[in-house]
């Protein structure tokens, strides 16, 4: 049987979770390829503290060239994570023929064209199915499965980490801080959490699913990305109450030339299967013109399940490898040639439904105020739930509208905020319940 | 750019789809494929009814050989169905060096291995990935996106009509046979339904999907199987108070050497992910060793959906010919020197919970008789639910047990049946609420 040698920089979780795989499943894996995959060298700073795995010690090295000046290794695997040096590893291992492997979504969504094209020329493959929704294999599905279908949306919960908080805060009532305090306790956030629930690391996934989507080499900067830090329990408990839950929403529509492309947290009806993603699970719904709605759930992070995405991209490599054949099908999904500037549209000139919570000063006519100015900006009012209780001195009122500009709410609730009878700035959460949620 | 020639035999609603998005999604297919799909003939009896696709007449077919015998034609699309003449259409189709798309269940389910063979001599590819779960591309994913994980479980919504059915009884509780009318009236039933409402079709599809988890060639027969057509709308109501949904599941569990493949109604938690799969919609709950529990959901069936999966496959045999190779992927998932027997365990040797349904005289003592004869085969009781109303003359005892062998809960079944305090057979659905549930 054929051996097919591996190397791998980044000996942290994910990559002794890939150690692990390539070892305990050595069988399965061979009587799928029909060719052994050698794990020959494995490349970390740090390569004394124990991963509960026994290796040949040989293998480890803290020299990278080891790994990449061995001609014998065809497939290196990236799992440092970050900008640099995981880019510069990356290019070199592709100038030498070698095909890669990553999980990298920071260094896919701000330097995607440079990898493309950079495998392009070196005749390479690129495999980075981790990188988005961790075992959940959405990119070969976009890439292969799917592949007939213009995509109409995806909304995607991304990022595990917000989701527990969110859930945690559905479930329980806690207040932000506090869960995100006990998340951190419990292994379940960083000691530095703002990449998860600021929306960054959601924005960085998503930039890869929309250039996947609709063949673009998308400009990261333009999504516009607001995280879960602002939610309180009382928006959790109304939009309950209202019928909805609150999910950090990963959110594409195309339209013609133009596409949408937004991370925040989002209102969706409680009865669609997206609301019952809960805890640290990732799910993406899809919709293409042909296939209609779907839905792909499972561990969006973690050792194992990224792991389990990280092999199967190394087996694919290997039977490219075995056929003698790269770029079977192109890294992002479009030929490189086709591949396009496409415009992201600007957050003021998007149209959808919204929740406001405002804060009022408990007196008469404040509601009229409220609504008289909505209405100037042809914004009308779907639902309204206004109750006695008073939390710091002034009074929720909770609404929902019907579509509008978000331009026109963002003026409307500038001139609301500054009333003498408001107190605070409105809550504003988007709602997504239109066509992208299906049937 | 370059063509690659199509041809398609069987031009029914399926066949119509996947001209549709041959021809209205061209560009993006280009785009994708870097080559062009060009449908040079399509082959039916019936060449004459208006489609509602306006084609070269020329095109048209009444004569399979036209396809066989065109040399240009290097992708042969299978949308007949049944057994023959596809089965020999296929066949001739491979030996003539032709890949295969095909989206015939039952035929895969009874002849697989023979189809497996013919591709791997012939050197050629056989898509089949419209032939479970439509639109989802749950094949691809279990060929590839999940290849690193042994999979310890699969739990499958495999037929619309089944789940529908299903759906509009827990929704409306109406009566099996007068919603089964209603939906043979709308289009979502058969004339003939019991392929779907009697389990077969949706074990068609464990078949498959078992034999690519697995690497097997299972045989059909040896999959238990069991319809939906004996739920009344009392266990319906029952379950809902218990917690629980029914749904008709394909479930196939891998243990060592032996594997459970079994087609059955099945009560599920309310709070599953599975039992929010409604209507004629799909799903596969899939847990893998490394990946941990994921769902794949869409559409099942229909025009458009299982279209998206044909062509997706015809993209792949594009690709491939672009590339002159074959075979990248084995069909069956493993190396075809790697499939083996593996022993399909029998139902009597499964061990599950139940839910029972006991049809009983109004008398005094009858739950405890009841009781008794399960308490002598080891069957432990988890909960009871005992209301005063009469149905026809009877009082129904619902009970959920603790795990329990079938084979005991059999016997002991056949004993109570046979009491005179008991009149009629006690209604038995296993319960699936264990592992392969996940978190």
């Amino acid at each position: 049987m054929k051996n097919i040698y591996v190397g791998l920089v980044g000996f942290g979780t994910i990559g002794t979770g890939v150690v692990k795989i390539i070892d305990e499943n050595k069988d399965l894996i061979e009587k799928r390829l029909g060719c052994s995959l050698i794990l020959k060298r494995i490349c970390d700073l740090d390569i004394t503290t124990d991963r509960g795995i026994s290796l040949d010690k040989g293998i480890l090295t803290t020299r990278v060239d080891d790994l990449l000046n061995d001609p014998e290794i065809s497939i290196v695997i990236e799992l440092i994570g970050g900008i640099e040096p995981a880019k510069s590893i990356i290019l070199r291992a592709m100038e030498k023929g070698k095909h890669v492997v990553t999980a990298n979504k920071a260094l896919l969504a701000h330097h995607g064209p440079e990898l493309i094209d950079s495998a392009f020329r070196n005749q390479v493959d690129i495999g980075f199915e981790g990188s988005v929704g961790g075992g959940i294999p959405i990119i070969r599905s976009i890439k292969e499965g799917l592949a007939a279908n213009r995509i109409i949306s995806i909304l995607g919960i991304l990022n595990g980490t917000a989701n527990y908080i969110l859930t945690k805060m559905t479930d329980g009532g806690g207040k932000f801080q506090e869960i995100l305090r006990e998340a951190q306790h419990n292994g379940f956030a960083e000691a530095d959490p703002s990449l998860d629930i600021e929306g960054i690391d959601t924005a960085h996934k998503l930039a890869i699913l929309v250039s996947l989507c609709y063949g673009t080499k998308v400009n990261f900067e333009a999504i516009y990305t607001e995280g879960i830090s602002r939610i309180t329990p009382l928006d959790i408990e109304y939009t309950k109450e209202l019928g909805y839950r609150i999910k950090l929403l990963a959110i594409s529509k195309g339209t013609d030339g133009e596409i949408e492309a937004r991370v925040h947290p989002t209102l969706i009806p409680a009865g669609h299967l997206l609301s019952k993603v809960d805890g640290t699970f990732n799910a993406i719904f899809l919709t293409g013109d042909a296939v209609g709605s779907t839905l792909f759930y499972g561990r969006g992070a973690g050792k194992m399940p990224t792991a389990s995405a990280v092999v199967g991209d190394i087996m694919e490599a290997a039977r490219n490898i075995m056929r003698g054949i790269t770029q079977r099908v192109p890294t992002f999904s479009y030929q490189t040639d086709a591949l396009q500037a496409m415009k992201v549209k600007d957050i003021n000139d998007i149209s959808t439904r919204y929740y406001l919570r405002f804060s009022a000063q408990d007196q008469p006519g404040v509601l009229s105020k409220i609504s008289g100015i909505l209405g100037k900006y042809g914004i009308s009012i779907s639902s309204v739930i206004q109750k006695g209780r008073q939390v710091l001195g002034a009074v929720p009122i909770f609404m929902l509208t019907h579509e509008a500009k978000e331009a026109n709410v963002r003026k409307a609730l500038k001139e609301i905020d500054a009333l003498p009878v408001t107190a605070g700035e409105t809550m504003i959460i988007r709602i997504e319940d239109q066509f992208s949620l299906g049937e």
